[in-house]
């Protein structure tokens, strides 16, 4: 239950990776297989978008804003935005640029954060909220519905400004919001998001992450950007490939699914215990459970999982695309026998 | 009442400028005055103390801060502090650094705010918070006192983080809190911060600030930091002569305690107006009174000053060393006849 | 002979800055002198420019590049430019960018310099050249015809790239060229110049130089990047206040002429010294003699100056704009008697 | 004959990235494989180093070169370096820092460079050479004996200054010098490098570079400059297996050997071809040959490589460790063909 960072990559995706290996190819990217997961990526947004491919999540996440910021720009996000707070500063070192942090109890973002900074535009003093930076599914566990996706758009556009979306769990998002391609847009493009960090390590890869550009026009420097911030891998065809073979037969769907049905099971089997606060089923594939100790650090040793805010005691449980009923039982076990302490 | 920046220089600093321009001068540094205003400043702090100028605010708070940083390493400092705020982001853009900034009614940090993020050190995941950065007086006009500068200092280096103050308007701060060297000295280099900013524009120089080094360990690379922020002033005498005239007869106690009490004459002829909301005299130099419209928009054409919290009708009313009694009395005239529309 | 660095400010300008100094004005620049100031660019070149004031060349030179690079852009210049040796990595530390050095024996770049980069761009894995920056005059003493620079221009306009010009001696460039406004624009404005570095503190202020956009589409941000370059004066009256008295009567075009005449007049007494080398009389206002040991140091500690080139025993003398006829013949004397030893 | 990065990964890697999966692991580096290969790492250099995974080679580089310079520092390397000219200016960007690059027609730095710009040393208005950067094998496919490095190190040690290695091909190098670990360790560890990056991409790895830090207290803060360089891996097993893999059975050896013997058959089956220009064997996996049009462009066209020096015709033909005797054969074919036209 530590994090869908911790599970390996699917069969399928393996099986594509030694494919991909026995084809010859050339690198950067010049490849038949990036430019086949390229298609089919304007195939799954319904739309002609630019999608370019990089090694990791934080990656992907600095080169989407390093596309989209002008000088003197700034970041609108929550306070509990990967990019604020766990990039360990990419952002501000590799982008130079000041991000904005909204407090938010649900992780979600609201246009009235967006409206509370507007008046910074055009003082000379202040540095200019340019880009809004949505996480969906959030840190928190949450989700944007496609209509509030669409408002923080809206109210973004009308001041001039833009939207990035980190989507490190997009899929856990889309598979709980209709686990269709149509279920994905409509809280992607169609309700006006500009650039998407795609996850794909967090969804079943080995690695590998995409940025995809609805907004074509910041995208006439990504590659030379992509290569500047490290993120140009040589041998581009296996991240490409696995892209490719994520997107065939609903495999994304699949393990999303799956990953969000598993911490539902497990919200079912530990609600029980008041102690944890488990008050609502959570929307994709993380709980934040509160454990006081010494049970808290007994469970962790028996099987790792992530503090998340300690002065309040509490933790966050992950599931991912391998986990299993059989873990699930196993691990609501563990929670009970720890509880007894 | 717009601000301490509007002010020119007090004349004695306009004849110390004129004398330094009748010396031949070798450039950068390396003339009489900078070496007599360098000794001035460790008479002053009465210590061997590493003491260097540059052009202006903005900068003297970079080049602190940019030789107390390590990579990855973050500044804590409050929500409303200069550098988080009105900076257009330079310290994001020139040191890469990320701001945590902690919410404050009072503009003033506490020894938990520093406490609340000591978690973050040790991952890896989050930038490093190392440096803390407190303003002397508050950009919201309020004072720390020494025994609070000195808890914030103690609780810093317990926790292995270095202590900046942004003393922007030190002399304000020095002169409310005794008017002396001592009293000086009490809440900086007695209190245990590490590097100081020490104001001079604001205190009635033409321009030119001061970055001292309490903690000369940290000053090894300052000069050539100083010329990589864009700070290093080729004719630098021009500025050392002002801070030796500064440091003659008491002029700089005597300058900001003007400004400070104008702004408690202002205080006085203005507080009867329940509306303004003026409920405590001002520490320093500068009062936040709320006023409607039209009143507001009326009084600051008629005299300008500047919008501090729009969305609450709160504005600044700021003193500086030259504002005189009838100055307060024509705006307190003004103010008056402002708030009968 | 140290630098014209050395030098102070012209009376006249002493005599601005105290009437700047009687007035009472906003800050940041909406003041009357201000005004008056771009005004007075427009008038000098003669066209609707975009003018803002800084504290220093070096500032001068980021903010203005700052203006003119995108994400991943570099900039082309000689192995000399003041922007590639002198300032401490500046231009990499804010701009993030690659300064393209060129050799040149005479401090000149020329066209082909331009073309033999222009096979980078397009290629992703290259930064790419975008910005020409040349200096008039040269770190070497040397001039650009305006015939020179225009080709510059063309060419680099040609390949899509933009120029800029450090101007930090430019009064001594356009005194040496035909000392009026008519021949300042031949090699500016009228060549094709985008963005001009126009010194300041060289030509005889105490402090400030302008950055002058004739190319007033790079400029939307300016204001907004000054500010994050540590370069916003609050006071910039005092600095507007010097370029309106250096425009009046001739003050720039009669300062410049006097340190390039010095210059010609040490040439004059100093040449048949042959170990000097100092075979063509100097451009502008610096020359560049051989000098062994130990004749050069016991000359530098008699009167301070500069190495220039120390593997080759190079060293730099230069005259400034209050030098005279006396220290020129007081210097050479020096130079007899040390070329003695 | 594009380049050793067209290549894909070997099967044994493959295998062992098989294995990798079937495996449950803690996420960032704490996982068994990961220990296991830093363990291998101390072995083969016969030390107890701090070795650290990256994504690609860039962020090998950035990342090593991050934890070498404190502000203000320069990296000398040639003007052919990797880092100088194929990030994309990453370096500049991420570091800030200057590159200070020496010609070379071998592509190989001399102790005399390095020399040649210590006297910046202390100077500050210069950026500080700090670091010297060499690529083991060379971006021309030349070699540093042991020796030669040595020399290096001692120079820039002598000086105050630290070296990396960029050994993006440093496998290439080993086995044309000894295919030994105590051939690899006399031009690395044992000839005073303070970092190495060691690659594995070019190496027959399916992605992940090393950076081996011999100088340990380089390496303090190595962990969160990873992250923050975006380079943190998070399924880092993936990675760590592939090294721990080539290090069995001399696996780095056999295909670094091979690679090296194909470009060795190459020279021999094309150098009678005199218009190519290939006069002495090459000494590790690539040759640089002139081809004049068309012949240029129908080679290319049927067997893609990559230009090297477009104004002297000059090309880059590179073998990789699967590049097969027949491979060789057909190639040195296509290019007898091509030269008829």
């Amino acid at each position: 239950m530590a994090s869908d960072n911790a599970a390996g990559a699917h069969p399928d995706i393996m099986s594509a990776i030694a494919r991909a290996n026995s084809l010859h190819a050339l690198a950067y990217g010049q490849d038949t297989q990036t430019d086949q997961a390229k298609k089919l990526f304007n195939e799954l947004f319904d739309a002609d978008v630019v999608t370019e491919f990089v090694f990791g999540g934080t990656g992907a996440n600095v080169l989407a804003l390093a596309c989209m910021l002008r000088p003197v720009d700034a970041v609108v996000c929550t306070s509990s935005a990967h990019i604020a707070v766990d990039e360990a500063g990419a952002p501000e070192k590799f982008l130079g640029a000041k991000m904005m942090t909204m407090p938010s109890t649900d992780g979600k973002l609201k246009p009235e954060d967006i409206r509370s900074v507007a008046h910074l535009r055009g003082n000379l003093h202040h540095a200019q909220p340019a880009v809004v930076s949505i996480t969906q599914a959030t840190e928190l566990g949450t989700l944007y519905t496609a209509q509030e996706v669409k408002n923080i758009c809206d109210t973004a556009h009308e001041l001039g400004m833009l939207v990035h979306m980190d989507g490190a769990r997009i899929t856990n998002a889309a598979a709980a919001l209709g686990a269709t391609p149509q279920a994905l847009r409509s809280f992607t493009i169609d309700a006006g998001v500009d650039v998407l960090s795609f996850g794909g390590t967090k969804a079943g890869l080995m690695f590998g992450e995409a940025v995809v550009f609805f907004n074509k026009s910041l995208a006439t420097r990504v590659e030379y950007i992509r290569k500047q911030t490290t993120q140009l891998y040589s041998k581009m065809r296996f991240v490409s490939a696995q892209y490719v073979e994520l997107f065939q037969n609903d495999l994304m769907f699949k393990l999303a699914t799956n990953a969000n049905n598993m911490a539902l099971a497990l919200y079912e089997q530990t609600k029980h215990h008041k102690s944890l606060g488990l008050i609502a089923p959570p929307a994709v594939n993380s709980l934040f459970p509160t454990i006081h100790e010494p049970s808290a650090s007994q469970l962790q040793e028996w099987a790792f999982f992530w503090d998340w805010d300690l002065p309040n005691h509490q933790y966050r449980w992950m599931t991912a695309w391998d986990t299993t009923q059989q873990d699930i039982e196993n691990f609501a076990e563990g929670v009970s026998q720890a509880l007894k302490i």
